[in-house]
């Protein structure tokens, strides 16, 4: 298809909803990805960050494996099990110091690709319900949210710490690139986290 | 190595030369993590834009494939040969309409890897210097660059369409995370290209 033909005005007005196995196909494919990405990459890469207090490559898949220890699939089960009545555990966003406590990247890599493969497992055995989407939990911030709503952000969720690691890694030749820095808009992405 | 490590001030205040063996072994690995990430995905992902003149990540493997033809090793062959002598043809931002033409998205993937290492190949088999790369060549419109900002550029090239793809995808789910939205850095990048 020529590009005309997915530019049409009004194509794109309405997003997706959220589709079950939409999203499974994206999360099951996030391991292989930052595998390809990232495995066997020279320190120089995936071991940097943006400067104090930012995350390297490194960082950011170990914050991955929290998340499937810790967020998506014990915050499903709590809506399918409580409702509303009991709240989600909150979320550690440094809880990836304790993952990656002395591994190298190959072996959270190895890590995270396992616990994943386990989640989406567990979510297919569900056999979740169109019905089932629209059951809510109780996010500790955010208030009612549904399990709708909760495995779309896990797929976004990957999509952001992908965006985040070219971010990362692109921010290490910001200075190699010279005059193109202008044209190449990662350089010039400062992360949009709230 | 836990986060402190490398979150150290000062760790990050140079950013790293481009570096051949560091630029190869980024640029080598694209065409895996783009398979990885984008074959056999739903056309609800790879077919969709983000609203008018913009492009899908089916768009950007096309384009990706005409940078692989006209853009890098063609330019490097310019500098090598003409120096600042001759200026590199214009790179057409629109080119992938042609590269793309009735075909689909694993044959892009297919075409993207195979020019790829075509590319590679003929750029080691260049056996480049450390003093090679301060060559210098004319930009159409940056003026004088060396072949050391190419390079680094393509590989910051790469990556930029990475960021661009997962942002492209992430904006798919725009209503469907809820109030997730907020936490999700990769939902508030608008791009930010010149």
């Amino acid at each position: 298809m020529p590009l005309q033909c997915r530019n049409q005005p009004g194509v794109n007005i309405e997003a997706m909803q959220q589709d079950l196995q939409h999203t499974l196909s994206l999360l099951a494919r996030t391991p292989a990805t930052l595998n390809a990405l990232l495995r066997e990459l020279p320190d120089a890469w995936t071991g940097q960050n943006e400067g104090e207090n930012t995350w390297s490559a490194y960082d950011v898949v170990g914050h991955l494996i929290h998340g499937e220890r810790t967020d998506w699939m014990p915050r499903a089960r709590r809506i399918l099990e409580f409702g509303e009545t009991r709240a989600f555990e909150p979320f550690d966003r440094l809880g990836q110091n304790r993952e990656s406590q002395g591994k190298t990247l190959p072996q959270l890599l190895d890590e995270f690709t396992r616990l994943r493969a386990r989640s989406l497992e567990e979510l297919r055995s569900l056999n979740l319900r169109p019905e089932d989407m629209e059951r809510r939990g109780l996010h500790p911030s955010l208030g009612t949210v549904t399990l709708a709503e909760l495995l779309a952000t896990w797929a976004a969720h990957d999509l952001t710490h992908l965006h985040q690691i070219s971010r990362i890694m692109a921010h290490q030749y910001r200075q190699a690139v010279g005059p193109w820095s202008k044209f190449l808009g990662v350089m010039h992405c400062a992360g949009h986290s709230s």
